[in-house]
C-alpha cells in the first residue's frame, strides 16, 4: 500500500462536496461517486458541482468521478459515505463489489430508516465490517462555510486510532482543524440526536418562544443527549467537546438547518405532511426522532425533549400543548 | 414580619425594570430606586419607564418609587441590586442607611471594578453582610423578552435555601419559571465570565469567522468556564445547567448583547477606546476581562479564551493574530 491510500467519497450533496474539497487540498486523486449522471458530466466540463456548493472549483485532474458506485468502491481502500441516511440502503443495494478489507467512514448524520441503526452499526450488522474498520466524521461543520474556507473543526472517530489519525491528516488544511476520538458510537449518536433537538428548536421558534427559552432548551438538550448516549454506550467522554455540544449548537442555532426549518413550520401550524411536501425533502431528524424514541423505550433515559418531538411528529399531538407541558419539565 | 417581605429593586435600567415587572405579578407594593429624577417623574405620570422597556405598563399604586436610595433601602428587607457593576460603588457611597439585617440579591452581571470582587463578595467584605444573606438572580434572560412575557427561566441562588425559595416564589409567574441553587459563587462568576466569552464571540464575528467556529468557541468556553469556577469555588455543580451554559448561550448567540457588539467592533478594527466611545457605555465584560485574568493568574486554570481577550483589550495585541493563535488552542 502506498503512503496515500485511495479514498472515495460516496455522495453528491453539499457535505460530500465539502469533504471532496478538503481531501483535494492533500491528495492527488479523490474517487467520487455521485448518483446523478448530469452532475458528473457537469463537473467534468465545468469543474464545479452544479447542485451544491457550486462556487467551489475543482481541478478535474484530481477527481476520479463516476456515477457507477461499484467502479468507485473498487478503486478505494477507504470509503466515506456522505449521503442522506434515507438513501443509504438503496445505494448499497446496487453494490456488487465486496466491502471486505475496506475502511468505512460515515459522514451521514442520521439513522438508517430500514434498520433503525446508526450507520456504523448498519455496516457492521449487514456487511460484516469489523468495528475496527468503521469510523465517523463529525462537525460542527456547515458545508457552506467549508466552501468559503472559513475555519472549521472536525472530529474523526475510529476505535483504531491510527486510522482516525490518518484520515484526520488528509482532511486537515489551513481552514480545517481536526481532532481524533475513539467514541464512534457516541459521536454518531450525537450527530443524529442534534437533528431532533434542532427540530425542537424550530418548533419552539414557530410557536413564538424566544431566545431565553432557546438557550434553556439547548442547555436541557445537551444534558438529555448525555444521558441518552450514556445508556447506549457508556464510556468516559466530555459531552461539552465540539463533536457533541459544538455540533448541537451549530445546528440548533442555525437558521439554515433543514431540521430547524421543518420544526419551525410545524410550530407555525403546518401538518407534518404538508411541511415535508413544502420542503421537498424529509429532514434527517424526522427519522431520527422515531428511531431514538424507540431505542430509548428500552433504555429508559429521561428524554422529555425527544418524547415531545415524537409525540408531535408521530402521534399527532398538538405542538402548542405539548411544548407547554415540555416547558414544565425543563429547568 | 408579614408573609410578604418588603422587596426593593435598586436600578433604573432594563434588567431592573424587568425584575420590577416580575415582582408586581405577585406583590402588592414594590420599592424601586432609580437615580434619574426625570425617570421617576415620568413613571409616576405615564406609568412606564421612559428609558428602558417603555412598553411595560405599571400600576403606579404598586410602586413605591424614589430617587433617594436611602428612602428605598430603609423601606425594604430584601434588596435586589440591578445596576451596572461600574456604578455600584458610587451608588453605595450615598448610603447612610445601614444594611444590617437585610438580605442582598445581586442581579448584576459584573465584577466591581474598584474591588475586583464579584458583587456578593463585595457586600460581604465592605458591608459585613453574611453570606447566608447574600444571593444571586441569574438568567438566561434578556430583559426585553420578559417585557414581551416570553417564557423565561431564572435561577435564584442563596446558601440559605429558604431565602432562595421565597424570592423564587415572588418572581415566578405564567411566563417566569424559577429554580433555586446554593451555588452563589459559581452562578455569579458564570454571569460575569459569559460576558467575556460574548466579547470573544463578537471579536470572532468581526474578524470574519463563521458559525462553525462560533460553535467551537462556545464549546471551548463552557469547558473553560467550568475549570475557572472550579478553581475559585469547588463544589458539585452541573456546568450545563441553565444558569451556566444557558446564560452563556443566550449572551454569546445574541446579536443584541452589548458585549458581543463591543467585541465585534474590536474585530472589525476599532481601537478599544473608539469602540467604547462609539457605544457610549462600557460593556460589563471589559472590566470582567481584567478581573478574571488577574484572579486566574494565581489560580492558574487553563483559560486561553480569557487570555486572548485580555491580550487584545489590555495589552494592545492585534486581534487577528491573537485569534489565529487562539484557534490553534481550541478543539
Amino acid at each position: 500500500m502506498s503512503t496515500t491510500p485511495n479514498i472515495a467519497v460516496i455522495g453528491g450533496g453539499s457535505w460530500a462536496t465539502a469533504i471532496v474539497k478538503m481531501l483535494t487540498e492533500n491528495i492527488e486523486k479523490v474517487h467520487w461517486y455521485m448518483r446523478s449522471v448530469y452532475a458528473v458530466e457537469h463537473l467534468k466540463r465545468h469543474e464545479h458541482n452544479p447542485n451544491y456548493l457550486s462556487d467551489v472549483e475543482f481541478d478535474i485532474n484530481q477527481l476520479h468521478l463516476s456515477n457507477d458506485i461499484n467502479e468507485i468502491v473498487s478503486a478505494a481502500d477507504i470509503l466515506i459515505f456522505a449521503i442522506p441516511s434515507a438513501f443509504l440502503k438503496s445505494e448499497l443495494d446496487n453494490l456488487t463489489q465486496s466491502l471486505e478489507g475496506k475502511t468505512i467512514f460515515s459522514a451521514i448524520k442520521g439513522i438508517v430508516p430500514e434498520s433503525s441503526l446508526i450507520v456504523g452499526e448498519h455496516f457492521n450488522k449487514f456487511y460484516n465490517i469489523d468495528f475496527e474498520n468503521i469510523g465517523v466524521i463529525t462537525g460542527p461543520c456547515h458545508a457552506e462555510e467549508v466552501a468559503l474556507e472559513r475555519l472549521s473543526y472536525l472530529t474523526i472517530a475510529c476505535s483504531d486510532e491510527e486510522k482516525a489519525k490518518m484520515l484526520a491528516g488528509f482532511l486537515s488544511s489551513e481552514y480545517i482543524k481536526t481532532k481524533t476520538s475513539d467514541d464512534i458510537v457516541g459521536t454518531e449518536y450525537a450527530a443524529v440526536l442534534k437533528n431532533i433537538y434542532a427540530i425542537a428548536a424550530g418548533i419552539a421558534h414557530g410557536l413564538g418562544y424566544g431566545d431565553n427559552f432557546q438557550s434553556v432548551l439547548m442547555s436541557n438538550a445537551i444534558r438529555e443527549m448525555k444521558k441518552f448516549i450514556k445508556k447506549v454506550h457508556k464510556m468516559k467522554r466530555n459531552i461539552n467537546d465540539s463533536a457533541y455540544l459544538g455540533d448541537l449548537l451549530v445546528t440548533g442555532y442555525s437558521v439554515f438547518s433543514r431540521n430547524r426549518m421543518f420544526g419551525n413550520m410545524i410550530g407555525k401550524g403546518y401538518t407534518v405532511k404538508s411541511a415535508q411536501m413544502e420542503m421537498s425533502m424529509i429532514a434527517e431528524g424526522y427519522y431520527a426522532t422515531d428511531s431514538a424514541y424507540k431505542i430509548n423505550k428500552e433504555r429508559k433515559a429521561k428524554t422529555p425533549i425527544i418524547n415531545a418531538v415524537y409525540a408531535i411528529l408521530y402521534e399527532g399531538k398538538n405542538p402548542k400543548k405539548t411544548f407547554k407541558k415540555l416547558a414544565d419539565k425543563l429547568d
